[in-house]
């Protein structure tokens, strides 16, 4: 594929995942009767937090959720869509889940993408892949108080593992990275989805 | 105003606002009935665990917070302080509020005012600000197990935000940046003030 | 002694420390009824976090516990003990303290000797050491909704600070440095093992 377009792809597929993260954010935060302060900043910590403690992990300060402002714009404009239409949204509810699914393999990808990038080993990547995933998601349980949700049930982080892995994969055995790159979304966003379509869970010991 | 007079009453702000803050600390863990041990780091985190994640995302490490001796020791003071006088300080609701505001203005103002010395950008530089200002409260509220104060009632980190945003101002516009800071704070702790006096709260959803 | 034998006493007491650690976190995910990757995620943190967040403080990224496989393959393996033998695991209440304690003593020590080493004051070798020691189970705690074990009952985290503190009275009266670890760990463990024993508990205000 052309690199500029490749590109172009991934910056939609960033802003789309960031957009649907920060919506997932404020939509718990109004469930737990935040004020509209608490209300942005779960949105925002939901949809940016992720690639905040990886960057720190990296050692890249400011984080980048931090130092480009589309990233704090983008949950701005999350949670002012959802409070003029949450009524609309919350019927949307499959349509959600289904973008949700793609920022969490897109994050999942990039995250193992940016650490290899850095010339970080396998496992770093593996790491921080699925840290960029579910980071965002587990700060937004934490701050309203409950057990985070991708520790309990569904098939979520199992899926950003699947998906870094392969990343790393197509890395060890030198592949071409942008074609590992998509088929490692591909993969993880089809697990995501037959897992909500079948409500696969992970077994419990 | 005369430079030096200037930094000596910024720093004694400064130790008002973390020996205030570690007060804060102290109270909430004695309501959940925590040990010593536990008053303590409570306390210590309440007032230097926002100052503390902001010089992580700026790369300062090891944060200011841990490597400057005064910090920890306020801390100890003002849980040895909260100890021996309880039954007196729990009578100064009041006063201890008004201290607090101080506390928040004069972090939200110095978080900014340190991320712009460090040539971040605006957003960081707000970001970092209110951070500095909430940061320590939200660590103290998650670690007793409750979903912070700050995302649900009373103006609180709305106030701070002001705060960070007239620091930035100042320097967009080049004004004085002392005179700034000042009107910041001025600013912050007004309203923070007038919202505790009205019973201020921002709306929810 | 021998400093390859000493050497290799602290690796041998670093992996018995992130084992048990991290069966602790296993113990702990399993009443909460998370699922396998829950589990392993908070076996990993509870092993392994307070370490990770000690090297983010000294500005070590990544930290050793994401870069190093072996953290991650003691976590794993320590995860699948747990569900192999958990009947038995369960049984071995009082092994399992004292392990445990062992690596309470070996974290705080380590802790305090890498911050030492890295020219970090006496200060950040305390805090860092009490840090490395206690840090993963405070977050294995908020993880699963609790507020931290360490803040509230039994004499834990001060024990650290005890062994920590020694550490850093040899260092400060030039005194044999390796001397000094196994003397701080002795120590930790000692009134780890006399609190176990004789139930004690820091007092409450």
């Amino acid at each position: 594929m052309n690199p500029d377009l490749n590109d172009f792809l991934f910056s939609i597929l960033d802003i789309i995942g960031t957009f649907v993260f920060a919506i997932s954010g404020a939509q718990a935060a109004k469930e737990r009767e935040l004020d509209l302060f608490g209300l942005f900043i779960i949105s925002f910590l939901t949809a940016c937090g992720g690639g905040i403690v990886r960057d720190i992990c990296l050692g890249i300060t400011p984080p980048v959720g931090i130092s480009q402002w589309i990233y704090l714009a983008l949950s701005a404009l999350a949670s002012l869509a959802f409070i003029l239409f949450q009524n609309y949204i919350s019927k949307l509810n499959y349509p959600v889940l289904l973008f949700d699914a793609l920022g969490l393999s897109l994050f999942a990808v990039a995250g193992a993408q940016k650490s290899l990038f850095l010339g970080q080993n396998y496992g770093v990547a593996i790491v921080l892949g699925v840290l960029s995933a579910i980071g965002g998601g587990i700060i937004r349980d934490i701050l309203l108080g409950g057990v985070p949700v991708v520790f309990r049930k569904e098939v979520y982080g199992s899926a950003a593992l699947i998906g870094s892995s392969i990343v790393v994969l197509f890395h060890y055995f030198n592949l071409n990275s942008t074609s590992g790159a998509w088929l490692a979304m591909i993969v993880c966003f089809c697990i995501r989805y037959f897992s909500i379509k079948n409500k696969w869970n992970l077994p419990r010991i």
